[in-house]
């Protein structure tokens, strides 16, 4: 059902031409195909856009209350029961302009010049900015998928007196993983046992894929997850980036009160707009996230097993996310040579696994962002074979 | 022209009271007047809104580059050129959620643990709690009318080897003054003297009544103004709190990459459809905001009159702004008290001057907001005049 929003044909290159000028359509030459930012090719769901339009037709646009509007954080918390069980107070739940902002916020209300913070290596730039902003250190530790789990035996060996917080991410940007309950426990007791705070952003929560399941960290219960600051963010599930929209939630009042000091002091309240989008998207608008999962499945399964056939690349199965992140090391380049390579001869924009981006670890990986119609993902694919192809003769 | 945008009957209470929730219609008794947040009572220009409206149609919202949608910076240029003579470079120009967060980003960038900044006091809130946040010490230089002018006299005796900033409310709320050309050059001087910034808030910049001339500190010059950072909101003029909708600017670029440093850490990028409102409203809608003014000239006539024939209260003449901060220390009561007064006696609400709202000068003042409608503010008054009379009868 629904699969009819995400056809070929639903992607509209004359307005992503104009709009998307963030490393996309909008900004590239135009026989090329962006599988860069993780920004979706398809519009969001109507019911979205039509309060949106209702509520400007309404005229006034008075200033927020930090806390939301009437009935906003009931949604958030009642869309995190349904669809996570979590068990959220609606009092410990904060909209803020975008989960960039939240990491942010969280990151400055936690860390002092000094402190050190565990991140996973390779993930997601914004952890590394945030803890830096905040001036504190970020201490890589490894993510490694072995033995179908994630290797957390030794996390503890990173901890220091200076240590203060655990970054996690949730499903986890690049690797399209999701820990499991006995992961997410482990990370939980290290981190009460040494009294530190957990970043837990859940930005990719809606989009994971049928053979795999999601659990929040929160579910682990409340005591656990005292010092716990979650965050969420309606860019990825509901195709929302560029509206800023999330919120932070916690478990308990102290973490709550000490997000929300930062959180206020940096933002006062969130565009009215942006807010009547998140609550649409909580109250209607479930029904096309998981029409969107599913059309994402398909396009999963096309890269994972285009990649299988190519030479000189190898791909994980995502368990989620819509982005993928192989290893290019056997083509002899850097990944920023390999990014290039694909942008220049293949046509296809990439995002290098440089460390800026992702962290150490992510040298001789690339990231593809697949959130886009079979038609499009299947040229890409061609040309990046045909790419490869052409190295492998090289080598050969 | 156009004021028949702000007959009595263009006041919507209905979607006032769903929408203003904060500390307004929507969050008092219905037979109070909140004249409390400075949120205008009257909906923005339909342009804006129709812009909002057609981007939302076209259906994508894909993340947003830094610098803005193309163009904006181009149009925010124009305006100031060809409003208040300022020429802006477009390449210093900075699309921000908010004026509060410009502010809070340009304390963030230039202030440092144990430096200390001048603020004007009284003056809005904001400005102390951003020198605070950026862990910063607020030096409070009294804000004083004198001779027709602002008492500037002294302001180098408040400056010492910690001093990084003075901060700079042009026009100045809640005092409604606009400094001379005068004015600003002794402070721009002091400024270079000591080698100090100047954060320079032109939110008020629009609401200039027509005996007053509103000059930005930047007409001065670019070489005076090498360390001022600037920041507008569409709050006021454009009566657009909700949208959070702002601006940085610099006249160089040493100063706009100081800010910059912090604004993208911090926000990564405005709103998509805050920035078409931001667009449409300065290619569009200057139209609006003149009518608005004039509608609120009347306003202030009136409100001024009518305070000159009140007992124990002593009200200036705004130049500017659509806010009002007349002395009640006459009556005997503290601005809480006489705020709490007004509240549940009158019903009128309106913000004391406590240390909290405005700095300690704030003393034996309270604040109105007018932004609305001829039959409102005469329903108001009488309502304070009763009020007033009634303690008048008691001290007598």
């Amino acid at each position: 059902m629904h699969q009819n929003l995400f056809t070929d044909d639903k992607v509209d290159f004359k307005v992503l031409r104009e709009r998307a000028t963030g490393m996309r359509w909008g900004a590239l030459p135009e026989d090329v195909i962006p599988l860069t930012a993780a920004d979706p090719d398809f519009r969001p769901a109507q019911e979205i856009r039509d309060a949106m339009i209702e509520y400007i037709k309404g005229g006034y646009f008075p200033y927020p209350t930090q806390t939301g509007m009437p009935g906003l954080r009931e949604s958030i918390a009642r869309g995190q029961w349904e669809r996570n069980g979590v068990r959220v107070n609606p009092d410990f739940v904060l909209p803020v302009d975008s989960a960039a902002a939240a990491l942010h916020a969280i990151a400055t209300s936690i860390l002092k010049p000094g402190d050190e913070a565990i991140i996973f290596d390779p993930v997601d730039l914004l952890f590394g900015i945030s803890v830096r902003y905040a001036g504190a250190k970020e201490i890589c530790y490894p993510s490694i998928r072995e033995n179908g789990g994630w290797k957390l035996d030794d996390l503890e060996d990173y901890i220091t007196p200076k240590t203060r917080m655990i970054c996690l991410c949730n499903p986890h940007n690049p690797m399209g993983y999701v820990y499991t309950e006995q992961e997410l426990r482990h990370i939980a007791e290290v981190a009460n046992r040494h009294n530190l705070w957990i970043m837990n952003d859940e930005i990719w929560s809606d989009i994971i894929y049928s053979e795999s399941k999601f659990t929040s960290i929160n579910t682990l219960g409340a005591e656990l997850n005292q010092r716990t600051i979650t965050c969420y963010g309606f860019s990825k599930g509901f195709a929302l980036p560029g509206l800023r929209a999330g919120y932070i939630y916690t478990m308990g009042k102290e973490a709550y009160d000490t997000v929300t000091r930062v959180a206020n002091g940096s933002s006062y309240g969130v565009d009215v707009i942006t807010q009547v989008a998140m609550k649409a998207a909580y109250d209607n608008a479930f029904y096309w996230v998981d029409a969107f999962r599913e059309h994402l499945q398909g396009i999963r399964d096309t890269v994972y097993e285009r990649f299988s056939k190519m030479p000189l690349i190898k791909a994980t199965k995502q368990q989620a996310t819509f982005v993928t992140f192989p290893d290019i090391s056997a083509t002899g380049m850097t990944s920023k040579e390999f990014a290039d390579y694909s942008l220049n001869v293949c046509r296809v924009a990439i995002v290098p696994g440089t460390v800026e981006w992702f962290g150490p670890r992510g040298a001789g990986h690339v990231r593809f962002c697949y959130a886009t119609s079979h038609a499009i993902i299947n040229e890409a694919m061609d040309r990046i074979e045909r790419g490869l192809k052409a190295i492998a003769d090289k080598l050969a």
